[in-house]
Order: C-alpha cells, then structure tokens, then sequence
C-alpha cells in the first residue's frame, strides 16, 4: 500500500454519530466537538444534517451549529446532509457550501429512509443539481447499501452499477459508497470499486464503512489499496442507521489516524489530538461507543517507561 | 485473496483467554466451553497452559482439562502452552500430544513473562526438543512480541530474525507470530512474513494478532495475503497477556469466521454453532469481551424478514 497523495478523512460523527444518540446532546457540546476536531487537522467534515426534526429530533439544531461554525472556518470542507428539496432550502438558507444527498441503492431501505422510490429521489437531487435556486459550490451523493441491505441482503453490483450511472447522468461527480449495515468484506469491496472505478472513471469516489462486525478498517484499507484516497470515519466510531435496525458502529477517526501514521500514510490529522478529541466526545456523547479502540487504550499503562510512542 | 488450501484456525481462547480473567473459570465451565468449540468444527485449540500456578492461578486446573478433552477429542490437534522444563513435564504426564513453548523477542518482554533471559528460555527449549524425557508428537514455538513490545517500541526485523534462525537451528519447525500488544500494521505484517518465508521457507509460520487499536482483523487479513494458512483467534476476542499490561482483546474467531465465509475462504467451522458457542462464552466468562463483534449483533433485529443471511 503506497499512496502518492494525501488521504483524506472526512469525519462524519456530528451527523452519523450525534443522529444515533439516545438523548439530545445540546448544541453547545456539538459545537465544542467540531471545533476539537477541526483543530486535530479534520479538514472535511459533516457538520450535521437538514432532515425532518420529527423523524431525527438530534438533528433539530443544525442551523445553529453551522450559524457557530461556518464563519470561522470557512476554509475548511463543511457540509450537510440532506435528504431531499426541502432539507436542500434549509441548507442555501444557512449558507453552508456544500451539502450531501442520499438516496440508497436498494429500494426498500430508500423508501425506510427516506420515504419515496429511488426515482423520485433521483428526481429530486436533479432539480436540485440543475435549479438555480440552489447555488451550492458542491454536491455530493451519499450511496447508501452499497454493499448489503437489511432488507434485501447482499446488495448485486448490476443495481449499484445502475444507480452510479444515473447520477453520473444527472452530472454528480462525488459519489461515496455506504455498507450501512457493516456487511461489506475486503474483497467486494475491492470487485464494487475496481468496476466503477473503471466504467465512471471521472467520479470522485469515497467510502464509508460502518463497523458492525468488526471489518471496518480491514475494508477501508481495501478501498485504499484500490485506488480510493478519500474515506469517511466517525470520531469514537459512533454511530449508525436509525432506519437499518442493528446497524452499529462506524470505523473510529481515531483508529484509522493511529493505523495510517503507523503506515506512513499523511492524514493532515494530529494522532495526539485526535486521541484526545475522541476521549472529550466519549465524556459528552451517551451510550456505549464500543467500535472505537483506542480510546480504551491506556497508552501510559502500555506503555509504563514513558519513552515510546509508537506513532511520533 | 484466494487460498488453495483449508484455513485452519487454532483456538486460543481456553489459554489466552482465560488466563487473564479476573476470577477463576470452573473447571467444568472451561470443559464445556472446549466442548462447544471443538463441536463448532474448531480442530486445533490450545485448552490450557502448565505454567506456575501461583503466577497465573488461572490455569491451575488445566491437568483436569485435559484429563476430560483428551480422551473424547483425541483426532483434534490439542495442545497446552508451557514456558519451561517444568510445565513441559507436566505436560507429559498428563499425556497432550503437543505442546507450545513461549519464548519473547524482546529481551525485556521475555523477562517479565517467563522471568529468564531469551538465551536461557532457548537453551531450555533446546533441551525439550532433543531430550527422550519430553517425547511430544509436536512441538511448536509461540514467538512474542515479533511485531511491538510494551517496553522497547517497535521491535526491530533483524532481532526477530535473529530469534526465528535460533529456533530454526534448534530443530523447530512451527512458529506463530505473535502482535502480544496489538500494535502490528498490515504492512509491517506483510513485510514481516515475506522475509521470514523467504529465508526459513521449510517453517511453518501461524499468526496471533490482539486487537488492541482494532487492528487485529486486517492484520490477519494481510498474513492471509501472505500466504499464512494457519491463525490463531479466540472466541469472543478474549485475552490479553498478564504481563503486557493494557494488552487486552484478541482477534475474535466468530468475526473471522463470518469473515472468511463471506469471502467463501473454508475453515471447516460452522458460522451459525460458533456464534451460539461465542454467545455461550459470553455467559460464562467474566468481565467486557469487547473484541468481538458479532455477539453484539443481533441478526434478527439486523434481517426483520428474516429471510437473508449473509452467510449460509
């Protein structure tokens, strides 16, 4: 594994972490945490979503955080997610250049998700990509049961093949690939993204692979090793699906930072900080964070001479 | 990744497993759990170790484990862990074909687990092999701490190799390679065992790997990569080295049986009886056993139809 450019981590936990949460976590915590992560090096990252505040009540507050956020660090990649037209004017609203759409590759888990066919979502994100009433500098999709379906099972490449290129064909360039439900393995990872990588070569691709059963980092490194240098991670690995039941558990920011240093992969992000920006969300954000590990780690205890570090 | 060749996983969990428990397992419980193991389809296990009882009190009962497993699992590859001329006697009385001696890298390592030099620990080991006292069918090397030590850093190839060609010299011929700490990288992994198999290519080398930073699935992953056949798990991720502390959680063996199914690579172990085995464990083992995954999920919950399973 060599990478000629710098991988870059998108951090996902404000909008896949904090949705998830059993209990509202108050703004101003919200706030706090994104700003530890932007100051660990996070140069890309969702900062929360405009979904309907009856269906996902932790989200409620999101124009308030990009209010706090936006202007003092409009340098960096901040986004929002959003699932359809009206979370789209929420979004111009605010101001955020950047906002994320999602439509699932199954039509089962896209109907529990978002409550309309594939094609009307698809529909809907091409009024959104060609209306001048969105002016938006970028605009990515979220793909999400790329690779399994908690309806349907083990998602058939011909229907991921299907939905890349109708959003090639609405003119999307920005595509990530979501195991949502955690049941990708390294090698369809490796099949899924060689093929599309061949056949719609100019999409930017990303991946985002929830850690249900413990595959997370070992598929983010097969997405690397296929060429990807853009992967989604959640700060303590929180997170998961309110509308794919079970579906727990991201691939931890912190891990991932402490696996690439190791590997001499640049991240921009600072292992130290990282760390104790995970270790600040696992004091704040309720409920069991169990896919993160190195917040469990007590590197002095390992480490008890005090001299080493594995990671400078 | 493809394999020509059965995976075969040997099952640490009655040895690594339970000796770091924070009370005594009954002998009864560990029997069953054994049981269930082996019945799962597991054909290589480690059941026990004859180590000084007052060290890891433990494992003081492992001579009545293998009184009860050997007679009724005697095709099965069982073997005890031993660190001295002592335990291997015990060994020998209590009739295990095979046993495996533990010997660190690391000079520091070595002496705080087996409380001797790493020469001394050879030339005892020495003695077992070419002694008519110790007439084991098989005799296999645990190697510690080959990719990180908790009190030197990372530790240095030449110094692995150094210990590799000693074993060598000495007659062995079966070494596992052990993360002790977890601090292995897929590519310290790979490059690790490229060497060794290229220079001592009449070894037949296993992996161990803690999944302290979460690691531990791609790390064997990549030994696979290798061309590794042979790994080492324990059911529930359970484990850690008394003596390397803040060394906890292994790699479980129902997440790389999950794994490995769904990459249709052959272990000859039933998915379905070794979660029900790992659930089990859960219930008997004290304490967190956060290294696994798949008993945290709950699979009905995850398939409501209940139709699908990723894995038949």
């Amino acid at each position: 594994m060599t990478l000629s450019e710098k991988l870059t981590i998108t951090e996902v936990a404000p909008r896949d972490g904090f949705q998830n949460t059993s209990t509202f976590i108050p703004t101003n915590d919200k706030i706090r945490i994104i700003e530890r992560l932007l100051q660990a090096g996070i140069d890309s990252i969702q900062i929360g979503s405009f979904v309907n505040p009856k269906a996902i009540p932790q989200m409620r507050d999101t124009a308030d955080v990009v209010a706090s956020i936006l202007p003092r660090f409009r340098a960096k990649n901040l986004s929002v997610l959003v699932p359809n037209e009206r979370g789209a004017r929420f979004a111009v609203e605010s101001g955020i250049p950047e906002i994320t759409f999602v439509i699932s590759v199954t039509e089962s888990h896209n109907r529990a998700n978002v409550r309309r066919s594939v094609d009307d979502a698809f529909a809907e994100l091409a009024t959104i990509v060609s209306s001048d009433s969105y002016p938006f500098d970028h605009i990515k999709l979220d793909l999400a049961t790329v690779f399994g379906c908690p309806f349907d099972g083990i998602t058939p490449f011909e229907l991921v093949r299907a939905r890349v290129a109708r959003a090639h064909e609405i003119g999307i360039r920005d595509i990530c690939l979501c195991d949502t439900i955690g049941t990708a393995t390294p090698r369809q990872t490796r099949a899924y993204i060689s093929a599309l990588r061949s056949e719609f070569p100019d999409i930017a691709y990303r991946v985002h692979f929830h850690d249900t059963r413990g595959v997370g980092i070992a598929n983010t490194l097969a997405a690397i090793n296929s060429g990807i240098t853009r992967v989604e991670t959640s700060v303590c690995g929180i997170g998961g699906c309110p509308f794919a039941p079970g579906a727990a558990g991201n691939t931890s920011t912190e891990d991932l930072v402490f696996l690439l240093s190791a590997m001499e992969i640049d991240t921009g992000i600072s292992l130290e900080e990282i760390i104790a920006a995970a270790k600040f969300v696992a004091t704040v954000v309720p409920g069991p964070n169990t896919s993160g590990h190195l917040i469990h780690v007590d590197d002095d205890k390992m480490f008890p001479r005090g001299l080493y570090k594995i990671v400078k």
